[in-house]
């Protein structure tokens, strides 16, 4: 029985067929030597090196399908992994994507995820060069992206140094509190429920921290004090947060954060996946970057306002439920 | 409550923990710049282009726990992701992996899976450069290689011409037969058993092909005819395949077969994921390899003996019971 091409599944397409069809027609990118459709793709690496990294997304843990779209979901999962060579230094420059879904999943739903994925790889130049479709009991999305360093030594986690300024671009508690949101059943405060399902890193402003001298670098993926805790452990460097410099990005969130009925303050501190930069400047933070605290001695340890912090610090996998994952 | 180091799960150990485990005391490897443990890896890439694959395996559909060790899937996900950067006549050089997995996974299992891909990376040299553990209601295994083309043009799929031999390196129908083995509970034939559980790429005969001159090459992840096939459609011609040229591959089948109940010939050219090399040659072919057909005219397709081949073809994603896939 043939149905029509807007409600076919997976299994009708088939795995080839579904290649074909989000595979075709895409734009040309100048990094790419050999694109989708053979054993491997071919992407230039000028610069002699490769920046790599990979995120797994899960349905249920990740993500929900009835909270995001397939095309929110595969701007997602590109976005977090930019982040992450941003986080670097870097720029990506070209993903590959494993995608496993139940057979009865219907092929636009795939259409749509991919063109997410193409179309946020687009804001910054990069392409989708391979991939791998596969039958699984639910939605997984694994990106791993590939990144350019243009001859500059990559931003570890490692290089802070006491009297560094701390500074941040890109938004700090959105994710979590749209996620609140999205959980108490509010509809309004849109922007925030929107940027749970697709966050938006700051592109571009790993490259310029690199060149403004950043010491450290990471993306807040697990949350502000947490990210921070993996750079000042790495560096052996305390990190002291000033809550007065945050008071800014709280007040973003001050209606959103009285209507769920929590401190916003949790939020900007302990909410992950906004894709923030977060680093460490020994001179003069580059336009768009607002210094948030400064670097002191060891041990490596993350205080605000110069003491421990209690409160919720950020996201690990395996969690338990109230940690605030999914699921 | 605190249980022995041998018997904790994922959710003891914590993401962080787990992750800090597996990457603990690996080798060194000269290809990396950056290791595990920051937002990105780092890879060398001398060559100035980097060959990059991913594959995605789904416990239950690509590996099954009852059959396979942990040890096990973490070697098939490093070695078929190989052979895909041998089959661009490159070498792998370096992989990330996504590993979803449930809470209450031991994390003994774990650190079996990562030694296994560690010790299937060894073997050619790579490394495992970083990656993602998060949880899943299932395993998935997504990994992603790097491959170094040493200043080699890629061999694609496209470039095969008419007159030129076909010839294949490393081993036919093992997987198939070790799969229809398992299938019926024959627990003789331990080799294909074996095989099926961790397929054994010819490597560095990709590379060989490439310095031979190979104009067209592919590994025959889901069957020598399916795969072939592939090869026939890009560069449009027709690609003729001997069967008494296969005998001898038939032959090393023969015992299971008629354990089994089926013609040799069928896991010969239908079977897939043993990753054996198959390549077009316009000369002599490298050592290791042996001829098992040649190139005809076109149109793009695949004959045995002269004549269209009506039996079963190979392996796809979302394919119905019967068709040769798990689950």
């Amino acid at each position: 029985m043939d149905s029509g091409e807007s409600d076919r599944t997976l299994a009708e397409v088939g795995e080839f067929g579904m290649i074909g069809r989000i595979t075709r027609a895409r734009p040309e990118s100048a990094g790419v030597a050999v694109g989708p459709g053979d054993d491997a793709a071919v992407v230039w690496a000028a610069d002699g090196r490769v920046a790599v990294s990979t995120d797994m997304l899960v349905e249920g843990r990740h993500f929900r399908l009835d909270w995001s779209t397939p095309h929110d979901v595969g701007r997602k999962a590109v976005a977090q992994n930019a982040a992450d060579i941003e986080a670097m230094g870097a720029t990506a420059t070209a993903f590959v994507v494993g995608f496993g879904a139940p057979a009865d999943t219907p092929a636009a739903q795939v259409d749509a995820l991919a063109d997410g994925m193409w179309s946020e790889a687009a804001r910054f130049g990069a392409a989708i060069v391979g991939g791998d479709l596969v039958a699984s009991p639910h939605w997984v999305v694994s990106v791993t992206v590939l990144g350019d360093l243009a001859g500059r030594a990559p931003v570890l986690r490692s290089g802070a140094q006491p009297g560094s300024r701390i500074a941040v671009t890109g938004q700090l508690g959105y994710s979590a509190a749209g996620y609140a949101l999205w959980h108490s059943g509010i509809d309004r405060f849109s922007e925030f429920r929107q940027r749970h399902l697709v966050p938006q890193p700051p592109y571009g402003q790993g490259r310029a921290a690199a060149e403004a001298g950043a010491q450290a670098m990471i993306d807040v993926s697990d949350g502000l004090v947490a990210d921070l805790r993996h750079v000042a452990e790495a560096s052996g460097v305390g990190i002291d947060v000033s809550t007065e410099a945050l008071d800014a990005d709280c007040r973003l969130l001050l209606g959103a954060a009285q209507a769920v009925g929590v401190d916003a303050l949790t939020w900007v501190l302990g909410g992950g996946e906004d894709h923030a930069l977060v680093a460490a400047f020994p001179g003069p933070l580059p336009a768009g970057w607002r210094e948030i605290g400064h670097v002191v001695d060891g041990p490596g340890r993350v205080l605000v306002d110069g003491a421990e912090w209690r409160g919720y610090a950020g996201w690990q996998s395996f969690g338990t439920p109230g940690d605030g994952s999914l699921g």
